[in-house]
């Protein structure tokens, strides 16, 4: 082990939130109606989804002419001048009016974006100096039809926690026939496939959203169930080029009421390194399964639920879930690589590439988010299980009581 | 050798131009004003350059709200869409509307301008479809005034050739001690971190100007001397991914009237494979000189002045002279890798990481554009003894006519 810790910046500008610790069977965003209900909305929500695009794609929104800024400089026709060195990023962004840009991949995410979306309202960032991006791919649910209405509100006067600055909407198919179920997700040998396909999409959603006045570059999955709204601020303040927080999910009771949820963000090892020798220069490296012992030092599992939300690890490898991170890195180059990057791709491979171009990456080993609980297909079954066990129970109770009567 | 010739499609639409064969000492761009004439030109220049940044850091350009599209989706307030599987590039471009982003990366440039401009101004590709985007760095010269005049001047529209529909200027310094100079540029020792740093500035003009809307990129230096006026055409023709042409330059007679001038554009051998494999992995190989015997096919020594002008060979390291690229290639995370990747860096490293990815590289055989010729240390002190020779025969004859007289 080679944990290098960072000594805190004390306590005294603690987020206001609590961590979840319980899980909740079902959120309001949920929704379950059943097979027939499910065809039925599949219909309605094409048809949208048709009528939407319809409005969408036409000649006048994407083949205007348009420039990064909103007027020239003075006494030229139409040229436009940025002077780059402006934008370093302090940890204190809001205090120079930094701007930042919020950059969410979407599939099939239509069920979680009313959460997404009160997360957004929620933070505490000056909403106006924040851009939202979303890249959609590969999607057959009624996802984009949502997310306009959603964006559209996020940006208008009224908005709760006051209006964003822009929203931009990106489509982007890139014919992954990987489902998006947990079990599809989760087994070791699709994830090489799966995360160089994620780093690629990554990649589009940034090289058309990125605009020369950001300084700040916020990545953000949609599934996040519980974050503090100061988030942006809290990782900021680190002063770090590149940083997360740790990343746990609730279970259920039965399960043990909680659990580290991201296994890609963690500290390099001499074994990973003779592990990466012995392996095809393509082959990627996937964190949490026996097939590849590591023994990396992960963030996930140094969490204290009572540590200091402040103490900082450095870090070679990163997860995806909430990453703030200066746009200078992305700038000098480093992004996700869509290819195995010394046998890493994605996010994993973003931590270790800025590692190389030498900027600081960090972790924060206390200040904690929760990923939402998608239960897995033998948690079902199990959950399943026990619901009949327990109307088998109520029923010989009920048998019993007949019998006693 | 391994070299993988894709044949050529026919010599019917043979782009006009004629190879530059001779060399021309001085053209009407370079100036030579002595030493007390640089002074003084420095001192106004100087003064001008700060004038010009008063008028152009202000506020107004810097931070004003603007968006990616002049004008939102139909019924949302601040909404823009992107559909960018539209975006994937046809041979064929300028039928289907297909915006270009040309970028050309400065550094105290002030005496090619004048050159680089006229080049763009000829141009035949429609010159509303392009967007023009420097990023000066690191420069003490003019540079800024004078491209801020011609930039403007080709965006009017009395512009020659029509006027471009956009320019951006980017500045942003990396604080690079290397020199200027041939004899500074081209020594190995500083090669390395050259080339680095080389490729972080392409990767910083890139992701502070591509838009969404952008099919193509085209990659300039501002030193070429001679080009077709259709070469964007001339290598969007050939459906690659990635495309180059040969880069030769023109030499004095007494140096052989021409030469290959860019060894960047290369196939991979197994001899600088197996180098590879002895040298650390930040050591950055670099072509063309003793120290690296690579015994690499290069592009410019399989040039035939009179060969088949579509003649294409698939490439892994390009050169950064001129490149046209799809940019999916980017998007898809493809850029200048500004660390050493695989044992090469910016172009060279671009050209390989792009064929990891999948992508179609390829570099034309005889089509050929041509460098500025500058004189080495070396052949600066030749012309010296060759002009001294040549005044000591003159004054050597008038003796010997005096002496007969």
């Amino acid at each position: 082990m080679n944990l290098r810790i960072v000594p805190g910046l004390g306590h005294k500008d603690l987020p206001k939130y609590e961590p979840r610790q319980n899980y909740e069977p079902r959120s309001k965003y949920h929704h379950n109606p059943g097979r027939s209900g499910r065809v039925a909305r599949n219909i309605v929500l094409s048809v949208l989804t048709l009528l939407c695009f319809v409005v969408f794609i036409n000649d006048d929104v994407k083949s205007t002419v348009v420039g990064l800024g909103s007027s020239p400089v003075p006494g030229t026709e139409n040229v436009y001048f940025y002077d780059l060195n402006d934008f370093e990023g302090h940890p204190n962004g809001r205090d120079h009016d930094e701007r930042l840009l919020i950059c969410v991949p979407l599939r099939n995410a239509e069920p979680v974006l009313p959460m997404l979306f009160e997360h957004l309202h929620n933070m505490t960032y000056p909403h106006h100096l924040t851009d939202l991006a979303f890249l959609v791919s590969d999607t057959d649910d009624n996802t984009m039809t949502v997310l306009k209405r959603l964006l559209d509100e996020s940006l208008k006067k009224n908005a709760p926690g006051g209006p964003f600055n822009q929203g931009t909407i990106l489509e982007k198919d890139f014919g992954q026939v990987i489902g998006q179920g947990f079990d599809d997700r989760h087994g070791v040998k699709v994830q090489g496939a799966r995360r160089k396909l994620m780093g690629k999409a990554r990649n589009w959603l940034l090289s058309a959203s990125l605009q020369p006045y950001h300084t700040w570059v916020y990545w953000r999955d949609a599934d996040i169930e519980t974050a503090p709204t100061t988030i942006i601020e809290d990782l900021m303040k680190h002063n770090q080029d590149v940083i997360v927080p740790n990343v746990w999910r609730p279970l259920p009771e039965w399960l043990g009421s909680e659990q580290p949820y991201d296994l890609n963000s963690w500290q390099e090892s001499g074994a990973a390194l003779e592990l990466a020798k012995t392996l095809d220069e393509d082959e990627v490296i996937v964190e949490g399964y026996a097939e590849y012992a590591t023994w990396r030092p992960h963030l996930a599992y140094f969490r204290d639920a009572n540590g200091n939300v402040d103490d900082l690890i450095e870090l070679d490898g990163i997860g995806g879930v909430s990453i703030l991170a200066r746009s200078k890195v992305f700038r000098h180059g480093a992004n996700f690589p869509g290819f195995a990057f010394e046998n890493h791709a994605e996010t994993e491979a973003f931590g270790k590439m800025s590692r190389k171009m030498g900027f600081k990456v960090g972790g924060l080993l206390h200040y904690t988010v929760w990923h939402q609980y998608e239960p897995s297909e033998d948690d079902l079954k199990k959950m399943k299980e026990m619901e009949e066990a327990k109307l088998k129970k109520t029923e010989k109770k009920k048998a019993n009581k007949n019998v006693n009567a």
